[in-house]
């Protein structure tokens, strides 16, 4: 296998000046870079990265597993923790698990053998037992958005606070009879937004009633059935807590299709504060998640892993109230 | 360093089990498993992807360089690649460059050194002569969405004509007066839809006015403050076309903070398709690209030029007019 001091000789060049070339130095001048390039194309030399990462079991290369860059609070995940990546030497492979098992655990066996230093899931559910493996492997692993324990590395919001804050600012606002449309229950972020929910009725003796509380709520959907049919069976409400802000443009939807006006009839209030939350008609009032932070925070803890620093702890990031024009 | 037998040794197992715990295999037995790995872990045994890809000068890697998944178009196209990539047990590293060149040549050289196997751009622009030198060291390269010849493999939208479909629509429900909000010229796709838009208003009989063809209007404002200059100049017009979708809903948030209304006094039309268009009031009326196929084409597209095959050519694929509320 050819050397770099091959690629020097038949270039005509120094050994330095090659390396020079291979890094992108710009000091070295058009006609010089042809011939080393002419050179390095003839001998087919390959320079030595594979082989230091070989040496090193390093590669520089984390993965970052999220269940779909179409749902739109993951473009602002993703560009943070590639952001940090980039500024730390390391590259960002995306995978996307659309939540299906099989295609996550294929992930994690190729990425596995092909050494990627680390791993951030965005995708834990009661069910991850094994990206639990991965880590008993010894393979650095961070949660996002979603944990899994008290006691791994893992980047969150404040589900609670921020769905107490949601539904207490309804509640200053005169709403009494708040409906919640929430997400899957074996996903955590949804079992704490729902207890938020709940305090935040009890601490102002507000009587929970279950038959405002539609759970489960899948992507697909995404609230819009859920509304209608809370709407249809004439249940008695005066707002709607959605736990993210496509549910609430989805309820928001499903409200003015049955003629019934958002604020004046019922105020809706979000989870996310993403682009959508100042285009939909009336603007979005949420509940502002820091996902950019998010992305680069959970990143931060990951190289600080591959690095060898081990103080798992979990990192709990805050949540603010963002007034629009939905409540009323 | 140790070898496959080394750990197998030390397991007390034969190599075929340490080979397909390595895989992931599920029929070796949990207990079976924990012992591989603890040897794994004491020997600090690595697995010899990194030597086949060394010997092969092949990592199954493949480089995606993007302007900015935030960018409401991208998520779709990346969805579109990175499928298509894992159906072909290729990984997918994501680079986001905000249009910078010095951080997109910075992610060439890491990469190139890294052995990517190739690379896919959206960023290509009139100064891209870095990415023909990247071409010429015989790495495989396929442009997307924007293109930089006729003769690179390429895979874009056939953006003269839908632009024209959006000028040709809008004068067939009685506009004549129509703006053109564009974006920077020296993307080679918004040259080719001002020349759709020119093409349409040519074929009708209706004179090209200058003071409505707003080119080069950025990322950050995106149309908003452009359409907000048009109106206050007191340009007459009954319509307006937008170059993306986002570029609309900023049109249409304009014309409505001076009171007039869509599309009683103004239509509206956009091009993308994006979920945007669905939220926005009206409704946008819009000119649909593509975006999860670009993503898959220009994939399927790059696989085979790794693969050896040579065949060089722009495949461009079609867009269609998708009438919602904005137009008259």
């Amino acid at each position: 296998m050819a050397t770099l001091k091959d690629v020097a000789r038949l270039a005509g060049v120094s050994a330095s000046t090659v390396s020079r070339t291979l890094s992108g130095n710009i000091h070295v001048d058009e006609q010089t870079q042809q011939k080393v390039w002419a050179a390095i194309k003839e001998l087919k030399y390959k320079p030595n990265i594979l082989a230091k990462s070989l040496k090193e079991g390093r590669t520089n290369t984390v993965a970052l597993i999220i269940p779909n860059i179409r749902n739109p609070i993951f473009p602002a995940v993703t560009r943070g923790a590639e952001d940090t990546a980039r500024k730390n030497g390391f590259t960002l492979i995306l995978c996307n698990t659309d939540e299906d098992l099989s295609v996550e655990k294929d992930y994690i066996d190729k990425l596995t053998n092909r050494w990627v230093d680390g791993f951030i899931f965005a995708t834990a559910r009661d069910d991850s037992s094994h990206i639990m493996e991965l880590k008993s492997q010894g393979i650095p692993v961070v949660f996002m958005i979603r944990s899994i324990d008290n006691h791994s590395d893992t980047v969150t919001v404040d589900n609670r606070g921020g769905a107490y804050k949601a539904v207490d600012y309804l509640i200053s606002r005169g709403c009494t009879r708040i409906a919640f449309i929430n997400g899957p229950l074996d996903i955590d972020l949804y079992r704490q937004r729902l207890d938020g929910y709940k305090n935040a009725l009890k601490e102002h003796g507000i009587p929970i009633d279950d038959r405002l509380i539609v759970n489960d709520v899948n992507d697909q959907d995404n609230g819009y059935h859920a509304m209608l049919n809370l709407l249809d069976k004439g249940i008695k409400m005066d707002a709607v807590f959605a736990a993210s802000d496509p549910k609430a443009v989805n309820a928001i939807k499903a409200i003015k299709s049955r003629g019934l006006s958002v604020p004046g009839d019922i105020s809706v209030i979000g989870f996310d504060d993403l682009d959508i939350a100042t285009i939909v008609e009336p603007s979005l009032t949420t509940i502002a998640q820091p996902a950019y932070d998010i992305g680069t925070t959970a990143m931060d803890t990951l190289i600080r892993l591959i690095d060898g620093h081990q103080n798992a702890k979990p990192i709990v990031l805050d949540t603010h109230l963002v007034v629009r024009q939905s409540v009323r």
